[in-house]
């Protein structure tokens, strides 16, 4: 396999650190040809100075003097803001998009990429939720794959090599029900921010972290599964597993069910997604059944996860009701790490929001943007108050 | 998918009776055309009435008079004796060999139907365990493949689909741990074969429960997983898992594990391995992974289950050792069966044949013929004493 020239867009993230973890290590296969952050002008000129990338794109355009100097002495060419985030992403400087932007502004660059015929390892499931009609009709139309990193999507991604012509009967989502499995509303309504920020078996950054407290990531989860693989509502089930050992199942139409398994390490699934359809050799820690006595499963409590009840309204009504759940629940979880509202109170932003903003059943891309704005406009009223 | 013609050898057994289920299910796709039997005349009988094959073979050829009066009013052809066998093999009345012939009868019409250019359905392991390197060798030079049927192999062959690029690292073999998981040899020692025919999840033949009962099963898969796979045998790891729900898996060399799951039913594999590569939907039981609380994995106990000691050892000295440890266990497991001797009495016929046995490295087919009538006197010659 020829070496591959990778744009990593959100490389300062949890995600994006972890992606030139895997260019390090795998230098013969992969370049960082692009790097972008929004804010972190420090960590990014450190990488850029590291992977020697083409070009670099700070998203807050005060900080692009700052990046220009440190980088003055290279060949890197700097830009900054928005807008050339999609100008980066038509150039024809890279192979394949780690598309790692944190939350609703990674949509359009990785449209882009897909419009310019670049196929996407997809970080941001933001993206999907939000317009997935939308970049998956892209990626269909230009005939480029979209190859999920989340660890449940790549696993089913994974079943689903070499059984394109076998039909999915359902994809099972597992979920390790998060640091309060088994906790009641009594318990979550006192929660704080460094309490949710403890995941049990992930390392992951902190919107993503709150998500999986919630459930919500899960309930996200299933809207980006519904895109990804083409299916319907009631083909998506989720199944608490609290060692996340399994990171998901496909039951195909003959009854038969492939999963995809390994200890919990997001490295694994971003190698997948840049290497696919090459599996490269690595030394993470393996697996060992010998020593691993037990897994188990049981049912979500959508009772008191309520955020994952919301995320089933939407995924299953459609339209524009995915979108506005995200907008309303990015704009709650930011809330609730700035320590501005409780555990409780993120249901009651997204519910709200959800109830109040207007039910497009078949929003244009333009609907899609102003469906967010409105839903974060009032969200963010709702903890004003 | 056009309608496929099956050849069903070893019609009468438990893996063949259950393809004729799932041809009966699926009369658009397949056809049986072929069915063989060695003593079972009534029952082929009746399953040549009800299927209208083209071709039936009765092995005992004192049988063949009642079996071609039976069916002198049909169009059906009836061949007798072990030479018809590897005849109709030969010929051009079928798409796919099901070998399900138990034992080392197997062998020559497996060889012939590859020879012939046919797919094989491989049922009968022992086949592989015997001769593993000439019928893989056969398959490779008329690329035909061999589609396993046993649960574990089918399930790892299921997680290669679309793999085959990417370097296996190692299988593992899940084993239910049969009857008597859990056991010491002081109770293993009064173990009847009524107790022993008794598998806890799988209905299977009354050779392969007994096997199981042993663990010699087990090994004889880990023999069977070297040729189909192709793999070292360090690269075959056998784990005790009791609910049978995860069938095997497969560890590529990035270290992501894939795995094959369902209800512990044969029909499954079968009609995956006569439909291969397609899948076809059924209306079988399907895993509720909701209602299922607990997945259990341990190490298997080699020191009171030394059939499968014996059977590693086989695996990794290779030669016509595997040939002899068949020979001998199929000897020891007909005389179990007919109370002839005890249940470890089993181990003792195996292990003493494979020290009296001359070793060869790399046998010939007359070579392994040879060494398999040697193994079975001699292992015989223990039994009358």
């Amino acid at each position: 396999m020829s070496q591959k020239r990778i744009a990593i867009f959100g490389s300062t993230g949890s995600i994006g650190t972890q992606a030139l973890e895997v260019i390090a290590a795998n230098k013969d296969k992969f370049s960082a040809e692009v790097l972008t952050a929004q804010n972190n002008d420090e960590l990014l000129v450190q990488q850029a100075l590291k992977f020697n990338p083409y070009i670099v794109v700070i998203g807050d355009e005060k900080k692009y003097p700052k990046v220009k100097q440190a980088l003055a002495r290279t060949d890197i060419q700097v830009f900054a803001g928005e807008k050339a985030l999609e100008e980066v992403a038509e150039m024809d400087a890279y192979d394949l998009m780690l598309a790692a932007i944190v939350g609703y502004a990674g949509l359009k660059p990785t449209l882009q990429a897909l419009e310019s015929g670049k196929p996407v390892a997809l970080a941001n499931k933001e993206t999907l939720v939000v317009a997935g009609d939308i970049v998956m009709k892209k990626a269909l139309e230009k005939r480029v794959p979209v190859i999920p990193v989340d660890s449940e999507h790549s696993a089913i991604f994974q079943c689903l090599v070499g059984e394109t012509r076998n039909k999915i009967e359902k994809v099972i989502l597992t979920a390790s029900g998060g640091p309060f499995r088994g906790k009641k509303p009594n318990f979550l309504v006192n929660v704080k921010r460094d309490h949710a920020l403890q995941h049990p078996n992930w390392t992951m950054g902190a919107k993503i972290t709150i998500d999986s407290a919630t459930l919500m990531n899960k309930g996200l989860e299933m809207i980006e599964a519904k895109w990804l693989f083409n299916l319907k509502p009631d083909q998506i089930q989720v199944v608490i597993h609290p060692q996340s050992i399994i990171h998901s199942m496909v039951q195909f139409e003959d009854g038969s069910i492939k999963s995809q398994m390994g200890l919990p390490n997001m490295k694994l699934p971003i190698q997948y997604a840049l290497g696919f359809p090459h599996r490269i050799p690595n030394d993470m820690p393996r697996l060992n059944f010998r020593s691993m006595s037990t897994l188990t499963f049981e049912e979500p409590d959508i009772k008191t996860f309520k955020n994952l009840g919301l995320a089933i309204d939407a995924l299953t009504k459609g339209g524009n009701l995915p979108c506005i759940l995200n907008a309303a629940n990015e704009i709650a979880v930011y809330a609730f790490l700035r320590n501005r509202i409780g555990f409780l109170d993120m249901t009651e932003v997204v519910e709200q929001t959800m109830v109040k903003i207007p039910f497009i059943e078949s929003p244009t891309l333009d609907e899609y943007l102003d469906t967010d704005g409105e839903a974060r406009s009032f969200a963010a009223s709702l903890i004003q108050m």
